[in-house]
């Protein structure tokens, strides 16, 4: 197996644990562990925590897999069915508060028989109050994460992330974006941005759970967010790649579905009260620079 | 105007008040009424219910548009652009208790320029709990109101049905099916066919909605039937064609999504406790012979 894959994947492994065990201490509840197979070879380990005290539903799911293709997958990736090995890191985390965003990360490498290696991910934040400083604070660790690495990287990641996250139907974003990249040549720079980007991760999000996890919400506020949610349902199954394809070619859907948050409400006509923070926070889900 | 589309349109148009009428009058509770107008030709009334007393959410929706297709409607219809005129009806009810099920009748009208016309349509029926006698009731209408304008078309528009409301990830259906046809030729017999189907709407669902509207139910069918609202939004984002076809043309996003319920749960590896009426109710989510 070639040694950037194999380094990656022992790398996307440790930080699961790493991430898992933070994650833990500051909600107070474990995760479940459901380690997997694949009949055509690799497996997982999917974590995920349910009703905890500050998440209501999250998953950190690790995967390493490997076999031959399917014509499904080798047509996505305009190529011909060949061996391959692919392995990554997912993470999504829905709060129960408003005042803490929804966080998502994915990391992956993707390797094929034929030669060819990338990375591919990002992460992305969706918050459902407008805390102009958290929001500041993420993208400057995901700013420093990327260009300590690569010059000036993060703002072509951060475009590709406002792009990619957009929610064609409603012209707004799922979120306030984060930085994506995808294809990236399997190279060992590109693998100290991948490792800079999972190492940020940590930093990026969990000062913002420290300072909000205490602060008290309106039923208003919890309104807006199961609202949000639905947008964020709507993007998942309209237009995430990774989703469809995981659920077209027969994946596990639970862990696939782990995005999807607990409670959703989906209210006709909604529209947040004229100067409310939800009508302020409406306008910052479109593309913005935040530092 | 073709005669026939000119018939459809005044029928669907009275038949959204006599379903109104009715709807009120169990309910107790007025629909809102929005009417709009098309830009490039035509318009609708939509008529929507929030927070009845029996019916959570629902809209009755009725439209006539014309004018010139886009490529993408020609596409979709494999045609070259042309002048065109639609109508339909187009009903959702998703009520309050686990105990009357969730209803969705389809009847539209299409015509080109270059002289074809067509009738699509359809109504099927999501219950929630294992009430076998009220899903016999619904599928027996249907077929009488199907075979009494052509002989022995309910099996072919049934399994039609069963087809189209299959959620091919989960392998199982929205519901418990109904009847589903497209592209009937635009002659005098299809329009007694959609006549005859409109007609039975109120037939198939109000005698439920009455035998059931003031029965108990615990919060654990309360749970199963949010749990099943998360199913019927993946199959309306992922596969319904209306739903997609709608979003991705900018049509009226509130209209379309009417279909998605207020409140909708995903719960990670739910499964109904073994023997329960909704462990039951599962095996009902496959296609099987009701009368």
């Amino acid at each position: 197996m070639d040694k950037l894959f194999s380094t990656t994947e022992k790398y996307l492994r440790e930080l699961q644990g790493t991430i898992c065990n933070s994650l833990e201490e500051i909600d107070g509840k474990q995760f479940l562990t459901d380690n997997w197979k694949r009949k055509e070879g690799g497996g997982g380990v999917t974590k995920v925590i349910v009703n905890g005290n500050i998440f209501e539903k999250g998953g950190v799911n690790f995967s390493s897999v490997h076999g031959m293709m399917s014509e499904d997958v080798a047509k996505q990736l305009h190529t011909s069915p060949q061996n391959f090995a692919a392995c990554g890191l997912s993470i999504i985390l829905h709060p129960f508060s408003p005042r803490i965003p929804t966080i998502h990360m994915n990391l992956r490498c993707f390797s094929l028989e034929k030669g060819k290696i990338w990375f591919g991910g990002g992460i992305d934040l969706t918050p459902y109050y407008p805390l102009l400083e958290d929001f500041k604070h993420f993208h400057k660790i995901l700013k420093d994460a990327c260009n300590s690495v690569v010059e000036n990287s993060y703002k072509t990641y951060k475009k590709n992330c406002d792009e990619y996250f957009y929610i064609k139907h409603r012209h707004e974003m799922r979120g306030i974006g984060g930085i994506f990249f995808d294809y990236l040549d399997g190279n060992e720079i590109n693998l100290r941005l991948a490792k800079s980007v999972g190492d940020c991760f940590l930093n990026s999000y969990m000062p913002i759970v420290e300072k909000r996890k205490d602060e008290k919400y309106s039923p208003g506020d919890k309104k807006f967010q199961l609202v949000r949610r639905g947008r964020y349902v709507e993007f998942n199954l309209i237009y995430d790649r990774g989703t469809l394809f995981g659920l077209k070619t027969e994946g596990n859907i639970e862990s696939i579905l782990i995005s999807l948050p607990t409670e959703v409400n989906y209210i006709y006509n909604y529209l947040p009260r004229p100067n409310s923070p939800h009508s302020v926070m409406m306008k910052y889900y479109q593309p913005a620079n935040w530092i």
